[in-house]
């Protein structure tokens, strides 16, 4: 049963919005993923969002561009934590989205991350659950040791080999 | 039968929204306001929105300040014109409200008037009903009209006593 | 008789002015369309938009870049309905054109869409049109059904062959 | 056992940030609230935040102003959710530290909430926990229901008494 | 004969054009000034811009705020500078009105000034009437020099009294 | 002797500056036209524009694009009218630029174009020296006269051959 | 002999740029203050800034707003560090005198301070000092824990006696 | 013993940060340069910033992009002068990293640059290190005529070859 929702507006969203899913299956967490415009589609995105905590669903993920209304409908419709992922399209770098997303009235929560920060997305949903499964917070902890590792090795690696090697490789 | 429909996220929109309602009565146009929340209330929003053709709506005027998504949802439901008014508050000017009515996706127009404009949202509506009713069309032009002698009188009354004595009026 | 005009302020805003002329003709539309500058031509701006009325124009869409002038100087002139097309050039994203397009002050309203939006631009057109021509009315039920088949119908493949392979197709 | 931490940078922002406790109280939530400048106090911020697990912490609600590097330090050193609150100062309405908190790299995500959002952040910790405590997301389905009827009361309101009166209540 | 035109699109406008006028009569440039809405009073802008040639006018300074149209309008019309001055609103701090103004398309320049910058345009004026008059150039030059003095008069007590001192007069 | 002067600030500035000389060129109009780094030759800027005046020269034309302070301080050496020309670099699409040249204090003005508007620049310093140059003015008139039939003959164009053939020739 | 120079554009900035001389005084740092505009008394610029070294100057603040030139050109003409302090004005919250002072060209830089960060301009000039000066070096370190100190205080006094009788204090 | 530090958030940031040691390696001033991410590995940015005194370095350098937190935890855990460097990265211009290093709180400054501006970083902790190193301040000097001379080079030769020429070399 999934326990993470990934929502988009549009397949031309997906390119970004794949990297959630990415990161997810790293994790091991199941979910399941949709395409659903909240303004073309309003009927659909009620029904699939108010069923979504019979069908397990624990977080919910909801990447959108532009006027981006999705994320802040979802947290409308559904009672558990909804991240918003604003994605940047031809203009604007994504601030129309960040706007739309991020500044959300009391009483309606959504967690914003980073312009076009899907992979975030998907730590935040799974930091989420692990406030609940100890070994999800496991593999969290040893996710961020071995991110810790990687910058410890590119550093250790400019150090020896000097900056114009490095950018030369 | 109201020919206009008014709605807003919040009674704390209601010192501007009203404006628009003064102008249309102003023009003589029947019209019916509401308070709806897009994002606390989306049931009543969709019956609202649904049945608003039926009820004999022509066009929609909602208003709504930070993330909002209330006009956009009404375009989304509603088959006629819907007119946004992006309402400022205590951060931003009214910005965050603008880019989430205005940058609608493809295939879901929403009418973006100014910042707090809600006197011209009732004008624009004004101007929509007026393609198919031509006394409504000719009371337009006189408020027209009006405004440019109100515009002459200005600039004759400064010609007349000077700038200092028009400041201190 | 055309009843939808369309104007742009140069022929570099035809790419995307023409997306208009597009949705209109799918729509069965009459329009007419042409090139106008406010800033380099004000007399021949001022004879074709007092004129529309009378050669049948219900509703006016005006794209611009820049200082777009031209969309609220045909408000100036025009009775019923502008709608204006905020266009982005080659700095700002179209930011100044949305603030000289959307901003108009009290009186004279101009229905700004999306930058770029020049297609919402004919749909809101459309839209005005058919609060008096149910035929219409019913083409635009119709197109909007038709955009939420779409979206389920990418849903659907999105789902028959995962993210992978709909990202590789 | 405290189930939420409330950190702040200054004790100027206090006055915003009372508003999460308040609603956490009105919640039911049990919560630990302090003062903790990342620049001024690096060795506290650290000792607090990674300790704050092992106290029982479930989720973090870290606000502050211009260059707000709290959220995302306690995001770098605590393994479960931290959500950052962006405060508004004297100038830039906030967006220093919205940028400051909301732009996190990949892999250390910060929830972001509007700017000055503090009930919202309360909100949201109560939403993420209840992922997993039945009876806390009963009660945020109680609140969204008052919170409905609350809009709705006052739309009643207004359409009983007209606008001008709503107004001079 | 007046060299120099102020025109402003709307008496609210007076307080900040004014400065314009308290320049001029202090540097003895005579001038006319009125009120002229480019979006309220099309034909009176350019029976006011196409005739102020004639009656010897040989720069413009127009002052709009929001969506000014006004000084890029003037400029299409009136073949001799124009001076356009952003002005500052409710909201967006002139934003606005800068990009309504600055951004004019190739062709149809207009000299932007700052941010409710009246005395400056009244300034850029004289400079452009004393590139053909000696006397007037005299007259600038020894205004700068006044500022000067100004200045190092400042300079000069805040060395003497010291920081505390001055502040407190 | 040239009645223009035109400076840069950098090299990389040319390819845009270059097109004020193509215009003044084009209008017969003498110029001079040098770089000079208000940074990195104070000197130079100070010994070459306290000598303008006694050269010939009636109007500056000074671009520069980032913390752009040239404009400024030829307005601030040199008594008659300083065109000023923000020019667009890697980040911020030339809003630095505009910000350095157009917020000039009280008592030194800048006459500022667009983003990149060096033409617009070499125009607005025709304008000026029209107002005491008649023969100028009548060549100055003749450019707008030819603007107009240009547009004139892209819009009859558009009209003969439709969008899509205009778009593909 | 002074040590640093606190130099600004106008008496207007006193009052934030004050803040600088408190601080220096605070720790013991002889400093001379004066006011010069950059626009307005370029020779008096130049002749302050390029003795300035020998009168004793290691590090200069210069302050300003709108068009900020004094920061950039003090650092073309004193060869030490220059740091800059961006004031906030009627508009633009200050964000014209950031581009206008951080902005610097390749060559020539300035260390711009936050936005009317007038004290934290005096504690970095203390730390550029402090490079060569351990007694400084100590002070500074002082100050940095008492800071620490203070707002540790502030944190135990608010879980002494809670968030409501805090703000009521 | 190196003088100065250079750190980084990641190596993606090389490319602009290694200009800061170029351009250092020109004046001949020894330095250390690494990669330490403060959200990833807060506690080797502790170990690396609070043994750099220690070690000898007198200035650090410190380039990040996004929610840029490192510069000012630098400027938290040493005790002499940093300078931030904002990079810019998909979105936003590095408007993002400017606010989150720029705005430091009262009592941590940090000495902030251009956007990208890695080798004016390089020149200010040069200036800074120039302030009590004779020997370096000469070098600056002449690096200072160096840059001007190349400036007045450029001048030369487009005066020399005309702006086509120049721009076709």
């Amino acid at each position: 049963m999934p326990r993470v929702g990934i929502v988009m507006g549009s397949d031309s969203d997906l390119k970004v919005m794949s990297k959630a899913a990415v990161m997810l299956e790293e994790l091991g967490i199941d979910y399941e993923m949709t395409i659903i415009s909240a303004h073309r589609e309003p009927d659909e995105l009620i029904a699939w969002t108010r069923t979504a905590e019979e069908r397990g669903m624990k977080v919910m993920i909801a990447g959108a561009g532009m006027a981006a209304a999705l994320p802040g409908m979802c947290a409308a419709l559904f009672a558990l934590p909804v991240i918003g992922v604003p994605l940047s399209g031809k203009n604007l770098d994504g601030m129309d989205a960040v706007f739309s997303i991020m500044q959300m009235p009391p009483g309606v929560p959504v967690a914003t991350v980073a312009i076009d920060g899907a992979k975030n997305a998907a730590l935040l949903a799974a930091k989420i659950l692990a406030a609940s499964d100890g070994e999800l917070l496991d593999k969290l902890k040893a996710y961020t040791a071995k991110m810790k590792e990687e910058v410890q090795a590119k550093a250790a690696k400019l150090d020896e080999i000097g900056y114009e090697a490095y950018l030369n490789r």
